[in-house]
């Protein structure tokens, strides 16, 4: 019934990309071009890195809404952060007001954008603009291949047991280990342990100036949030 | 030692996305328009669909070079073709040219870029621009996420066997399958048993006008190339 109010704003969640301002979709650039209401998550200390890859295309005069969310502290965020920032964006919606919302990579792989629309969903129209994600920023900044013909890909994040990620390497063909950072030393014993540390490749800040990609066994053993491990263990010949 | 010579030109495999021509990249558009040589896969009958979703961006002048790929044989194509296509490929690049060769979605996430690539890398200079892929345009086709916090994500080839499937499906949070075309009835009759017919999403034609999105218990048996089952079984309460 909300949804046949003409009067009610749109909520337009949109992905950002990995990181280089150029990997931004044209609908993504120009929508948040067109709209005067932009929000995002921001950590608690800092600037928010999906605003901070758009920010050419933000409106001078956009009223912004910055949803601070703790999302490195390992802990889940209190789910009052969500309630607060959906209340602010529902009420501009409410004064008629299309609101975009920022979001790393794509709004629905992984990151807080769901915790939001759960919230704005059943009342409001919405529109999501799917974006790059990292899993293939990463695959690009070495120009290795992930998965071809009838190969299997799982993603895993590396906070997982090593029991539950051994389970997943083993049944795919290829991986992609998200969300490394303090998990690194693990991650890299476990890979030596399977013999994919030569194999594996480990990339940081795909897409942007600082980026890097090398074997993970020559990977340094600190690594920031924005690196993956990747490996393709298929039996495809022109991959390997 | 050949990437250091600077007469021959680069190798730029670009990801055109799922479909929408406002889904492709800011890069990926600007890198098409500047260069005079395009290459990209072609049915045997019919137009490039890849070609099809940039063409406004195509130079009148450019240089194609399509290479027919009957990918949808179910029978993987001789190599012969690619050895052609990268035959062509390389003439050009030799002659100074760089060259755009157009991938649906994304160039290294399934698809028959990398074997071309596989051909050309070991000699020339080669540039990656990751797309959006089918997987990220489906979740935002039905605006419902595909996986949250530390969930496991898997891919799978729906003409994978059914034992293959259920292994997997009962191990991920998030599932996408995806080259559905003549196994859906099969399919469909597999989520149908787990249980899942009814949760999981059915897909077609994301970002096109011409797109659906549905329950799939309520899916046709006949399903296109372009469609995709989504399925979240994790226990994210605010997903489910």
């Amino acid at each position: 019934m909300a949804k046949q109010n003409p009067i009610r704003g749109k909520f337009i969640g949109v992905g950002t990309g990995p990181g280089d301002p150029e990997l931004v979709t044209r609908r993504a650039w120009s929508m948040i071009e067109g709209v005067r209401v932009i929000a995002y998550p921001a950590p608690d200390h800092g600037t928010s890195f999906a605003r901070s890859i758009v920010a050419e295309a933000i409106h001078p005069d956009a009223v912004e809404i910055a949803m601070v969310v703790p999302m490195r502290s390992g802990r889940a965020p209190a789910q009052s952060i969500y309630d607060e920032g959906a209340a602010a964006i529902i009420a501009q919606l409410n004064d008629g007001h299309d609101v975009v919302m920022l979001c790393e990579g794509d709004p629905l792989f992984y990151g807080s954008f769901m915790y939001v629309l759960a919230r704005i969903q059943p009342d409001f129209e919405v529109e999501i603009i799917p974006g790059v994600t990292s899993v293939t920023a990463c695959a690009a900044a070495v120009a290795h291949p992930l998965v071809a013909r009838n190969d299997v890909m799982t993603i895993l994040p590396g906070p997982l047991d090593d029991d539950v990620l051994v389970g997943h390497i083993n049944a795919a063909d290829g991986l992609a280990i998200m969300k490394i950072g303090r998990h690194m030393p693990r991650l890299k014993a476990l890979f030596t342990r399977l013999g994919y540390a030569e194999k594996a490749r480990y990339i940081s800040h795909a897409s942007l100036g600082h980026q890097t990609g090398m074997s993970l066994a020559d990977a340094p053993d600190i690594a920031p949030y924005f690196s993956m491990i990747l490996l393709y263990k298929g039996d495809d010949p022109w991959i390997n």
